[in-house]
């Protein structure tokens, strides 16, 4: 079993942790020092050695920090952790309500003046420049040190030794040799002597390797510095890569070279200040090497799947949605009989995904809210918090699996018992925000945020709305969450061919039920169609084929068109999935793609 | 008559006077000089004193701008000119397509080195900072000189000189000192002294007053300097003002005093640099006067109205829908007999807004364009291009009415004869963009970018699109296109409570039919839904009550909401204009809004 019901956090501990750190404070001379969530690498989970601010604080959310003053330590969360942090954080620390209130406003309020410490390997010199900004005029000023907390953590865990694995090219599309003649020659074009990246999945991707270093994302962790003649010096636990063979254009060196390697390069070398640690630019500032900031060179490569990528995920998609499918139906029999748990949910599933018998992982800890913990957007099931799925409830689960061929995550919400009217006329309109954004085809050019209201158009007609992005990019056996392609008011990238996206809108009733579906999709060339202008559009093709729950749908809500998608939607399911089937989940099938 | 049939343009004339600049250029020591449409109040129509670029290249336009070199001249002209320019300019011109191709590259391309001129009141600092950016490290240089122009037109017209009148204040709900203290207090707060105002519909907003320096805007043309007490100095002609009593706080002064007193002013001094005149820059700069750059204070304030202003817009709309009923009933009784030009159409249309008795001016020349005519987004009908109205075209008529308490625009797209299945479903497509946008509830905050994809998606979705925003802002009795609120994916200014909007989607086919429908709207506070969350939401009121084309009208491609939305529209119409029209157009209303 990959998921854990154990909670994950001890609150008791957190006010004696939060004396010692403040102790260290006052024997380096600080009067303040920020623990973010982040590692060097800036992913949304980080290895144990790096979870420093749970070890804190308790709070284990996927994004936050902590700024630990003297008499006061703010732990800053998002809207998706308002409720969660609650449970998890000891009174000797405050909330605060992230990014509504800044970290300088806050630095600001609550200490006059005195010197506040970091660690310049887990801030990014995008986030550090915003709060020098904020800090210009006052009497507050900000020191880096080495990092406070893995002084006086005594039994921090080793940093993570797994081995790397080679991906096959096979799957990959395009040999790692080519992928770095590529990003060298966007280097030489823009006239970059050298990129610095950070980001593991960049890593992995360009050296076509995996890796286990951390759960649900298969990346090893690494930095590297890629020179404008396609070579590569890759810097983390040699040991790691000893299953893998020599590569003359690969110069694989220890952590511990990282800095003096950056100091030693001919400039301009480009860093992505808004991923980079603050270090990589201290090292280069403090050696005179021009700095080219700029992103990272393999974000856009890595967004714009190639066919082989497409057909590989594809295949991942049509495995788990039989898994999906025999779990709806396992659940669909077993639920009305009550005494079904979150926790048994949750098991069953990742036991119908297990038995494809090639799940690497699933791809985040699955989300299984019933009824009120539906509208916790992040819900992660404990065993303190699991509730027994009781009729006339809803049932949200939010999953995915890591597998070779690609990456998956799908949401449906599913019906127990008898639903409401209010709950089906509520999930119909999230139905037709994501068939909308599942229909949509638009001109080249356009990004996410042009595509996101066409997700919430029937909502705000209705006066409802959701706090979160419609969509967000997908890796293929990389990170669930990957950028730069989102479908959200904050995406300006345009939309390219090969962006696997998201399309999840939901709805969310506090203290009563949690609606969201979700399919994966990618961006394509739009089809030829008569009449069309000569202009070039796009458009997008669905990989996720598991049904939508029929009871939930009230179909005079829908209009021709959308009926007519989702009809063939489920048609198209019973022809792709129904061979991948057991008897049971196939007669279940039938019966749940019915048409309206 | 306000509209005039007459050829505006002399393509003949334009090479000898470019060669006129050209001798004026080697006098100065110049290369070149650039000739704006704009002039230095940077509205979209100037007076005759201003119209420097038709004169000298005959291109007429509402933008644009003329880059004259020794062995080149090129007409910078964007999208909605491209066909209109070619019949307007003499072979000594070349056509350039902007914004694809920027100033600065065609000068680094055309001019290998040299001093171009600029008047530095007819650019603001925007443009000069990005031409400057542009040109860094070439050999060209720029120099801000005297208009050369006015210097070789002889029979320039003198600077319009009518006179100003007071607007009144039950029209605009609220008193010229109340304004001037509520921008004043806007200053105070930012610490700014004062602000410099040169755009002329912000300074008849601000003064309550009005004028006819222009065409088709109702707007006195000055300068002026707010002071953070409310105090105003204004620059025109103090002539224009003799019919308004004096006012301690107005300190009316001749064009003349404007440069030394921005001269004598106390910084920070606020400056709009995408509207104000480089020439105000280059005055403070040299007094050492601090300058403040930001928005023109009173754009804003002025883009939202306020109840009265509403109230005297809703009852010039009602007015002027009559005006339009009784045209479109005109319209369809004349039409079949054959024999009625654009030209026809266009005289008619204002003899209808005419025999209100209360008709101020047009809001702009009309567009009328039959068949492949109205493909031509902003076609004007002159003698020369007039077609007749033939059966199996369609007709669009954009047009609009000054009246003492509103600002009216309105599009309708009109089958002559009977339409074909391909021009109903493309008019079907527009109307369901044109109803999405009406029907739109969106949570507070968001931006009319925003909204944007909901009038485009029918379209899209069938390959087709258009190149225009779906929205601009309109004034009350001031100018038709006003700031900063738009539908467009250029937009980033939140939607607020009394924005007036055009809501325009249109549909183009090159030599075929071109397809408009415009209403205009008013951002409201969104009426209570029961079952919506508790969040603020906004919707759009509409203002305009005129039929909607019931024979282009595909039914079976609109869903109930829409066929809803269209048909209660129609019966409000009945409601609201019956009693102000002719028993023929009553009877006419009355089959033009039957029940779909």
């Amino acid at each position: 079993m990959f998921q854990s019901f154990d909670s994950p956090t001890h609150p008791d501990q957190g006010p004696a942790r939060l004396n010692d750190l403040r102790a260290q404070m006052r024997r380096d001379g600080l009067d303040g020092f920020l623990v973010p969530r982040a590692d060097a690498h800036q992913g949304e989970y980080v290895a144990p050695h790096d979870d420093r601010l749970a070890w804190l604080t308790g709070f284990t959310g996927s994004a936050g920090f902590c700024a630990a003053l003297q008499d006061k330590a703010g732990v800053f969360i998002d809207g998706r952790y308002r409720v969660q942090v609650k449970a998890q954080i000891a009174a000797a620390f405050t909330p605060v309500h992230w990014p509504e209130i800044k970290l300088g406003d806050w630095l600001a309020e609550h200490l006059q003046e005195g010197v506040v410490g970091l660690d310049p390997w887990l801030h990014t010199l995008s986030e550090i420049e915003t709060l020098q900004k904020r800090l210009k005029g006052t009497s507050i000023t900000l020191r880096e040190v080495d990092n406070l907390v893995d002084r006086i953590w005594a039994d921090q865990p080793a940093r993570a030794a797994e081995p790397a694995f080679a991906y096959p090219t096979e799957l990959a599309g395009e040999g790692d040799a080519a992928k770095r003649a590529r990003i060298a020659k966007l280097l030489t074009d823009a006239g970059h002597k050298a990129a610095v990246l950070t980001l593991p999945d960049s890593i992995c991707w360009l050296l076509n390797i995996r890796g286990t270093d951390i759960a649900r994302n298969p990346v090893v962790q690494a930095f590297a510095i890629l020179r404008d003649d396609g070579t590569i010096q890759l810097f983390s636990d040699p040991a790691k890569f000893a299953d893998l063979g020599p590569d003359p254009d690969i110069d694989l060196q220890p952590w511990e070279g990282f800095d003096s390697a950056l100091a030693q390069l001919q400039g301009p070398v480009r860093v992505d200040k808004s991923s980079a640690p603050l270090a990589v630019t201290r090292i280069l500032q403090g050696a005179k090497v021009e700095i080219a900031y700029g992103d990272d060179p393999c974000i856009l490569p890595k967004a714009c799947k190639n066919a082989t990528e497409i057909a590989g995920t594809t295949e991942a998609h049509l495995r788990d949605a039989a898994a999906m499918i025999e779990f709806l139906a396992w659940l669909d029999a077993e639920a009305p009989k009550g005494g079904l748990s979150e926790m048994d949910v949750v098991t069953s599933l990742e036991g119908f995904r297990r038995a494809t018998n090639v799940l690497r992982d699933i791809s985040f800890d699955t989300i299984c809210g019933a009824g009120p913990n539906g509208a916790i957007v992040h819900y992660r099931v404990t065993k303190d918090t699991s509730r027994a799925i009781q009729p006339g409830e809803l049932l949200l689960v939010d999953s995915g699996g890591q597998y070779l061929d690609g990456t998956t995550d799908i949401t449906r919400t599913v019906a127990i018992g008898i639903p409401s009217q209010d709950q089906q006329h509520c999930f119909t309109r999230v139905l037709k925000g994501m068939i909308g954004v599942s229909r949509a085809r638009w001109p080249k050019g356009l990004t996410g945020r042009d595509l996101d209201p066409l997700a919430r158009i029937a909502l705000w007609r209705a006066g409802q709305d959701y706090d979160h992005g419609t969509g967000h990019g997908v890796g293929t056996f990389l990170s669930v969450h990957e950028g730069p392609q989102r479908i959200s008011r904050a995406s300006d990238v345009p939309l390219q061919p090969g962006m696997i996206l998201s399309n999840e809108p939901g709805y969310y009733r506090e203290g009563a039920f949690g609606i969201r579906i979700e399919n994966l999709v990618v961006v394509s060339p739009a089809p030829d169609l008569p009449g069309a202008d000569a202009r070039e559009m796009l458009a997008f093709d669905t990989l996720t084929w598991v049904p939508i729950d029929r009871r939930l749908i009230a179909a005079d809500l829908l209009d021709s068109d959308e009926r007519a998608w989702l009809n063939t939607y489920h048609a198209e399911i019973i022809t792709k999935i129904s061979d991948r089937l057991s008897d049971t989940a196939r007669a279940w099938l039938i019966s749940a793609t019915a048409q309206i």
